[in-house]
């Protein structure tokens, strides 16, 4: 039997994150065959030149697709979508897969689901039916009345996906791959992060409590992103706590992000923070699993935090609607509120493990899935 | 108060016939601006350049863009898409916009409402929730996901789009702003349509009973187009009976479906069939109006062919799903079921006007809803 | 030693031709891997699907890249050589030639050529110093500037790229490889080309006398196109000479020339003219070789028709400044003097064979000099 | 009479300085009306928002093009400009010019000047006919071989120019109007560029002597820039010398020059090193006349220098070629040389004022040429 061709469409660094034990499985799955393509801020240095991770963890992309267009404003982030669109088309008849997988939200994701669909190719779409806050909660959706198969990490968002219409059939829970990472590692920072990441800033004793920082634009707030990204820093900077701080997705407002940071260490130059471009997906999950309380408003403190037990300081609107643990306090862009979330949940400490999303597993069941399900590319509606 | 500028994009022949009454009502409303934007197959010669029945009707473009990248294959529909999603926002960033509108599910509408919803402008979606097959299924329901205000043709469009978590105060049923055009005129066929369209074939006896035949090709069956319009013109060339023959839109698969015709003509030339590019608006529901059938699988034969009581033989599963009245038979590709449908429903003639579809009031009801509409761009999903 | 990589770019039918000969020297040469890629009006049906010939002739391509945005004006010309420029960067990094080569001056080919200057890849080009009229003469020499190894067909092109500043020792003067094919084949019109290629109007006796007609829009005169050839369409019309017609190129302006041909033949009906969209290289030089004279403002009567002998009637603009032989005689977009030179032409008959664009061998000299010559990316001017 | 509408495409920073004296010539001449287009790095943050500066000069932008991708490598490059020549048709179909200008010889000039002459809108060229390396030199003479009209800086251009071919009535010696605003502004530092300007590093004391450093990555050198760049950060950094740095181009290599400044500041963090992103065009005038030495490859070192008379230490192959003054020393990229070439030069001092490249009137001159030349698109070429 011809074995199927699989492509998954890389477009970023937590999308690599989402979705690396996937692409284990499929490599190693009898029947199917990994077709890589890499993109967008994937391929960026200032994004930490993600592509290199991921051919170190032994995956070398079929295709490779430049469509970041400078300006990181709303503007941009659709004409890079458009971008993508062009070119992510001429890629998938060159390599004529089975089926294409996307994953999440991110704005670009919907160019490769466009494309693919349009293109009459399977589409397989890992996480959907989540609620959140922001644009991706527009294109998380659009990309499930899309895609043919899909694969939420929750057993509510499943139910979601139904309730949108789509065949219950063709909806599988099969828990996020971004557990499969954490549940299979020692979660032990063994390795000297600064030395193998570098990053700006002074080095930090991570055997001391230290907070993890990550805060993303968001870009229905696009115009507030400066002010919002301050009140964090501000937090932080009177808390004078030990912080490593990864740098923000490429993203209407990052650029404001950005500058906020960069603003911030020319005025302040903290003593205490460190920023970071990127980790592998292990280390970041060691950083998050030793930090005393994640802060900012990635859904990683979320969803690995909740696997993990890490407390959290969730900021602002991004992950609102998103299913949560006990290990969440929500705060508003509000740097006392934000103190005080923070050092409410480091005097919690850490919480009990929940399996909310996923038991780790999810990578091997969805190549699985994948490499026998029903592939027509005919929708079968029910309301 | 300043008015509201309403930016509507008209990227085809349908799309215009759709949402002219609506182009209208904004104009005259004494709180809106209409922005318009006309782009893709309605600037091409070979689809009948409806930008020019655009002006001559008294609407002058604020911005024109070509986007079809010739091919007419799945490739080539996903690229020009992208190419569209390159262009509209540079065109909004100019206009700027307080709301933009889209119409339906061409593949290209979902460039209009990615473009408009990545930029934070909000999104008003006309003629979702309706359940059909082919790329549209896929694409109207996507643009709903991305869509702030909807405005549904049927009832149960309506509910539909609600059971999608779409928020219920924001949707609207209207009617078919297609039914007030054919409410609002004459249905004689007064003018010479041959000497004011051209086309190529003989004259026809209008007065003497006629078919009118439009046969789209579905992208999703796009290897099977050649036959498949060969079984209809064959099925049509026996019954030997007057028609009238509409060209198909710009998709993939309509050089398949040129290419037929083309290969029909030169093999029969029959002497009874006229093939036309395009009509306006109006005349094409007098066209219809005054056929004894309409043969083929476009949605006018079951929206406007309702409204107006037309009898329809409806081919194949382009509009398989879709809510019909009785004057709809369908037929599969097969020439003899098509022979068979067409004097069927001659035999039976007229039917009654039904109002599924809407009556006749949708544009002056849609330019007063976004006259005044609340245009928050957050989404309140709710499952 | 490794091969050196040799990647020919073909964005359509004439572009074939001219270079056929260089990709056989190139694929059969000791020391260089052919990398072939194909676009544009080369993939389209409408101009006769040339990959496909392509592919007949035993070469696969590399990559496919369609970029031909509808409309046929100035406009989508312009955006339709941006749209190849954002996609063959793409392709040529995957490829990684070691030189990639470009042919003559359709508005394409510049895309061609700073994909390649601008990713340091060292540019041949083939057909540069030529002298005509239209948007040609302007796109021809802008290559050679960005061009760093040159293949002039004649003597005096090749001083003129000197003249320009080009590096003496980087301008090899080979011959037109169009020659090469002509030069080796039998001229026999054996084949049934009305079987082999199809398209339309009557079938025509060949051993009689007939005309080749193959008229393209200038331009630069693209306001213009239809009334001009409408003269030429008429002159034939009005001589009832058999006539094998070609159909043009795509090219801004091409819309017109199309609707002016249709035109004719709905109101005219010739049962003396065949229209076909093309043929392999081959049959295109029998045709020519057999006919009694090659009506229209393609360069092949100038190139090809010099060494084959064959009268010429040259109406226009487009080919004012090219280096000609005995066998062209000029004309005005004039329907008298087209009849007129045509009649002098059949009187005079065959001309003596002329060497002016080559001799025969030019493939095979291409391969040899790409194969061993300095592909350093420097430039050295000197005027 | 109606005035001539002039289009200026203005697409980076160095692009602005060059043409401001003409934009300000054509708004102010009675048979103009000046049309700005401004886009690529001209629009970005990190080169300084030069659109900002172009406000407040007083000239509004008819429009604004984001075209630059992400990467900053050749295939980006290249892919960059495709994406200019995809956008700026829609825009002139917009704005319908009389005529076009183009600036020089960075990379995306060559979009401006294809959408131009293939949309058959006469072209002017500013600046071209110059020597120097890179793969400027390239596209500023393809450049000279699509443009109708040419506007020279110096009588060797020009004659340059009209040995390429080009007719001799179109060639016109202005100067270069970077000289126009030189000639007509104090050049005493009045502001405090420190607060004006913002910038990174340590406050200088600008009444003592200070060197002016730029250094733009050179696209054929891509993989070398790091080490380049760092040579001459180590040549200051040992020099101990006060020094105003300037922030490249964006270029294929400038995210090598960022980051070798980058690592230099991290690790040397030296005191006496400003950088800043931008100037006006003004200050930065009046920052070169008062400095005691510039140092690196840019052009304004050669061309206002020798205005200036300001001693200039011209690193590597960048300018090899250009025509240039007595102020002028060359070095290769070692830091040794450059060390001995800075302290030569401050050894001399000034040197006297050249005319070599202008004489202050270019703007009037080149405004004057364009209300009343001769737009015809055909090129007559002699050799």
């Amino acid at each position: 039997m011809k074995k199927r061709k699989i492509c998954v469409v890389v477009l970023g660094r937590a999308n690599y994150g989402r979705i690396k034990s996937v692409l284990q499985a499929i490599k190693e799955h009898p029947d199917t065959e990994l077709q890589l393509v890499v993109g967008a801020s994937a391929l960026l240095e200032r994004y930490g030149t993600v592509v290199d991770l991921i051919r170190q963890d032994g995956f070398e992309p079929n295709a490779t697709v430049h469509m970041i267009i400078e300006g990181e404003n709303p503007t941009t982030m659709a004409k890079s979508t458009g971008l993508g669109l062009l070119e992510l088309p001429t890629i998938f008849m060159n390599l004529e897969p089975d089926v294409v997988s996307t994953i999440a939200d991110r704005f670009e994701t919907i160019a490769t689901a466009i494309a693919a669909t349009y293109m009459n190719i399977p589409l397989a779409h890992v996480q959907g039916g989540e609620i959140t806050g922001s644009i991706d909660e527009s294109v998380r959706h659009a990309v499930t009345k899309l895609a043919h198969i899909h694969f939420p990490a929750t057993k509510l968002s499943g139910e979601r996906i139904i309730k949108m219409g789509e065949d219950p059939r063709r909806v599988f829970v099969t828990g996020d791959p971004a557990m499969d990472i954490i549940a299979n590692i020692s979660l032990e920072l063994e390795d000297d992060i600064f030395e193998k990441y570098g990053g700006v800033g002074p080095m930090l004793d991570l055997n001391e409590p230290y907070l993890l920082a990550v805060q993303h634009p968001v870009t229905t707030e696009y115009d507030d992103a400066f002010r919002q990204i301050n009140e964090t820093l501000m937090a932080i900077y009177e808390l004078k706590l030990q912080t490593i701080w990864l740098w923000p997705n490429v993203d209407a407002g990052s650029d404001k992000v950005s500058k906020g940071i960069r603003v911030f260490r020319e005025k302040y130059d903290p003593d205490f923070i460190h920023f970071f471009k990127n980790f592998s997906v292990e280390d970041y999950a060691r950083v998050m699993h030793n930090s005393t309380c994640v802060v900012g408003n990635s859904s990683s403190a979320i969803r690995e935090g909740s696997f993990l037990g890490v407390p959290a300081a969730n900021i602002g609107t991004r992950q609102s609607g998103r299913e949560r643990g006990k290990n969440v306090m929500d705060v508003d862009y509000d740097r006392e509120e934000i103190k005080d979330a923070i050092l409410r949940q480091i005097d919690n400490g850490k919480y009990e493990r929940q399996y909310i999303y996923g038991d780790g597993k999810a990578g091997k069941r969805i190549a699985d899935i994948l490499a026998k399900c029903d592939l027509s590319i005919r929708k079968n509606l029910s309301f």
